[in-house]
């Protein structure tokens, strides 16, 4: 059996490594700036608040906020915080029990103010990447970092209650917040799927897309593109659920979607979480 | 500062992503029986084992060997093998001193028997991959893996003395018996060149192949078509040395090499080295 970190790591990088993933850097394509090498970079840096999360001596969230640091110290940009999030429950759920959905909801359900801190600091490991926030921003909003963490703790806020306040527009917080509904689904399909790993994982990909619209793209571009964008997905997914896969029509929407700034990266974080599932619960290989 | 053994898995990763790497699997190409992702898990397999080659307590050829064992479960095949033979005495000269060439030949010198066994049950690992030795092969055939170890033992040779004894046919060897004379150089170029990474070592790839005939290319088709790759490599590196990349005429001899099965995988294992140079000496970044 190999260590769950080391399965957390891998799906990091067999995520990137899948292509066509249209939007995202991907084996096949760097955006102008995030380059593939700082996908590997992160996943690497990642590797010591992966182990964290798996040791249950050590707060969730303080897991997490080692992993966001050690990626962006590596990658030096932000290449991997939404996967994170995706993957700290998990990895602690199968590192301390087993990776099923009951023990991720257990996971959620225990976790603390402490870990919503947590969460709120990793901000600050790539905050030059997030931006400032507005002078009149709400205390919790999370581009603060660090310095909203004294309203966590009036408030006696869990890590669980910011990302049920955040399921409605965050793709990755909704996830939280139902048990990983879709990235269990996803990760069962690359398990059961042919072919090679990362092949597997950008079909994922497309069908998490064509599922339901990218929380990113919705908060950068509005929910008329998100939306546009899934429709479009689905399209070409429905067009290769007979087998062939039509990879032209992939790499132009690909194209499209890269012209335009349009990066589903939510779909991408899911991916990840999918990949982790597959390898670690049903030991497939690359 | 990054952890040693971090800084050897990485380097295996953007060794492989560096493109392109005429002969040899990279971003943008796959062989027929090496796919890509199968690196990235041969990188992820092997890190316990340089973990281990970076404690003092742990012989150096068992960790070799465990870095070999866990790359070839992972990957289920032989991606790394001689990579990880270039970086096992380089990470031990990092963990336990300095990366320089004085400390690593220091390293080689204190190899022992112990270690040359290891170096042997390695072969155990891929040995699916590496074919069964003819009955009338020498004692010491690395195709006999673990069953040459009394003979090794017999002779009391150190890791060290194989290497010498292979010094003139292996590429890798050479370096062991040579002060890692060419990975050095070639880290240093790395550090001090600009762009992404993964581009410079590309260029450095190109550089050593074009500087030696590649040993796995002689050992395979012979020394005639190890010096034409030598001298094409040159004439490549000639007209791109003004500092334009004639990434056609790159391709083009790649596309050769691959419809002649011609792989240069120890001047790729030898880049791998020097990346973990340009990473852990100099501190360079992605």
């Amino acid at each position: 059996m190999h260590s769950t970190a080391a399965n957390a790591e891998l799906a990091l990088l067999v995520e990137v490594a899948g292509t066509p993933k249209p939007g995202n850097v991907d084996r096949e394509r760097d955006l102008a700036d995030l380059r593939f090498e700082q996908f590997l970079a992160g996943a690497v840096g990642a590797r010591p608040g992966l182990d964290a999360c798996c040791d249950p001596n050590f707060a969730l969230g303080d897991g997490f906020e080692r992993a966001v640091e050690g990626m962006a110290e590596r990658a030096d940009t932000n290449t991997q915080f939404g996967a994170l999030l995706v993957l700290a429950p998990l990895v602690r759920a199968a590192a301390t029990g087993e990776l099923s959905r009951d023990r991720v909801r257990e996971v959620v359900d225990g976790t603390t103010v402490a870990d919503a801190a947590g969460f709120y600091r990793a901000f600050d490991h790539v905050d030059v990447f997030v931006g400032d926030p507005p002078e009149d921003a709400p205390d919790l909003d999370v581009r603060r970092g660090s310095d909203a963490v004294p309203a966590v703790e009036a408030r006696d806020l869990t890590l669980a209650d910011l990302m049920r306040d955040s399921a409605d527009r965050d793709g990755v917080a909704a996830e939280w917040s139902r048990g990983f509904e879709r990235t269990f689904a996803a990760g069962d399909r690359i398990a059961t799927a042919d072919g090679p790993l990362a092949d597997r994982a950008a079909d994922a990909f497309l069908a998490l897309l064509a599922a339901e619209p990218d929380t990113l793209v919705a908060e950068k571009h509005g929910d008329d593109v998100a939306r546009d964008v899934r429709e479009r997905a689905a399209d070409l997914h429905d067009a290769t659920a007979g087998g062939g896969t039509d990879r032209d029509a992939v790499a132009a929407f690909a194209a499209d979607l890269v012209d335009g700034g349009v990066n589903p990266g939510t779909t991408a974080d899911l991916t990840a979480g999918a990949l982790f599932v597959a390898l670690e619960r049903y030991g497939v290989d690359v």
